[in-house]
């Protein structure tokens, strides 16, 4: 199959490491900085890999990104938030599903997608450093919400630990474009090929139900309803 | 935050670890294996993790489930399947974002999700097994291509490692709902608060440019365009 990078080549190339110089079909790799940014950009939900007691666990979770760091969160009681913040290896991945692909034949069915693999080891941040992880979480998340809603309190503070991952060592995969059938199967015409896309939109904004009748939904809600964001 | 399974309890409960058994928030955890089952159906893209030389690496793949046996595959000559195949310990996370949960207060905004997490080992298959699996993967991501496309030829075969990773370790979690504000802040009126929901739905089919024109969409295609699936 063939692929292309999601963005043109542009930016700072990512430092490559055994781990992160991708193995397989590196036609696909398009280990530029700015597609980082683009993949994470993208979306608000990773999934962060850690090792503990030598097997790895896998949860999902929220981040932000701003320029090279990615900031995590979570409850200070967490503790897989406590087992990825020892300054121990940890994965993050973000993984967008944009298309599938139908090919005559089973081999050749795929998927488009964009996705981007961080490896590093997250340092736990405290006062000043913390409250600005949480604001930029915060502001890629849920733009808006910071300047909207009511801030954290020190002991809410307190409670939640914020992390923050540097972009140094990522890589960027994806794949667009159409099916890549053999000669043989396009020539004996038996099948369907083509893309199904898979879109991502927001709904319409539903207000809580102990909320006084007649609040507008605030502008910084209602304008995220365009397609992606 | 309260939160609720996603599925009444039903059937049978998973073989419950320290790994599995969620520490935080034991009232978010629906360890059922009906609910398991639900959130794996509703996808077809997880997040495999797998430990390379003490760190973790997490990236995302198809699979496909049959009862209590997740289905993984990719080229034999990938690192990273080999890396997952070797009876090594792995975790398998599917995640669905629903939405997005304004709070009048930033410590309380929060998503809905519905997670499911699977322990376990993966075992490398051969042969007839491993043709089954390719199927089920196949029915599981794309319905009904197994039997419109042409089958896989022995030598495709032979290019593709199918892995089975059984659903012996697992755990759910999910969030649904509203926001769950303080008392104060609600009273102090200060802020929106709400549910952005976030949906994804198959866009309509693009056929390939090198189909012979007037070959219609066939209706394993379009029947996908129901909302989820």
């Amino acid at each position: 199959m063939t692929t292309s990078p999601i963005l043109p080549p542009s930016g700072l190339p990512l430092s490559p490491t055994p781990r992160s110089t991708l193995r397989r079909m590196p036609e696909r790799a398009a280990a530029e900085r700015e597609a980082l940014y683009a993949v994470l950009d993208a979306g608000f939900v990773g999934h962060l890999g850690f090792v503990v007691d030598g097997a790895p666990v896998v949860l999902p979770t929220l981040y932000g990104r701003e320029g090279d760091a990615v900031y995590l969160h979570g409850s200070t009681g967490s503790a897989s938030l406590r087992a990825a913040s020892e300054g121990v290896p940890v994965c993050l991945t973000v993984t967008h599903v944009d298309a599938l692909i139908y090919a005559r034949s089973a081999f050749h069915h795929s998927m488009n997608y964009r996705s981007a693999v961080v490896h590093g080891a997250a340092r736990r941040l405290v006062g000043e450093e913390a409250l600005h992880g949480l604001r930029v979480l915060m502001d890629h998340v849920a733009p808006g919400s910071w300047d909207h809603a009511r801030r954290p309190t020190p002991k809410e503070q307190a409670a939640t630990a914020v992390l923050l991952l540097p972009l140094a060592e990522a890589s960027v995969k994806s794949r667009t474009g159409g099916p890549h059938d053999d000669d043989e199967d396009v020539l004996a015409d038996a099948a369907w090929a083509g893309v199904l896309p898979l879109e991502q939109r927001w709904g319409a904004p539903l207000p809580s139900a102990d909320l006084p009748g007649g609040r507008p939904v605030p502008g910084h809600v209602t304008d995220r309803r365009a397609p992606g964001r």
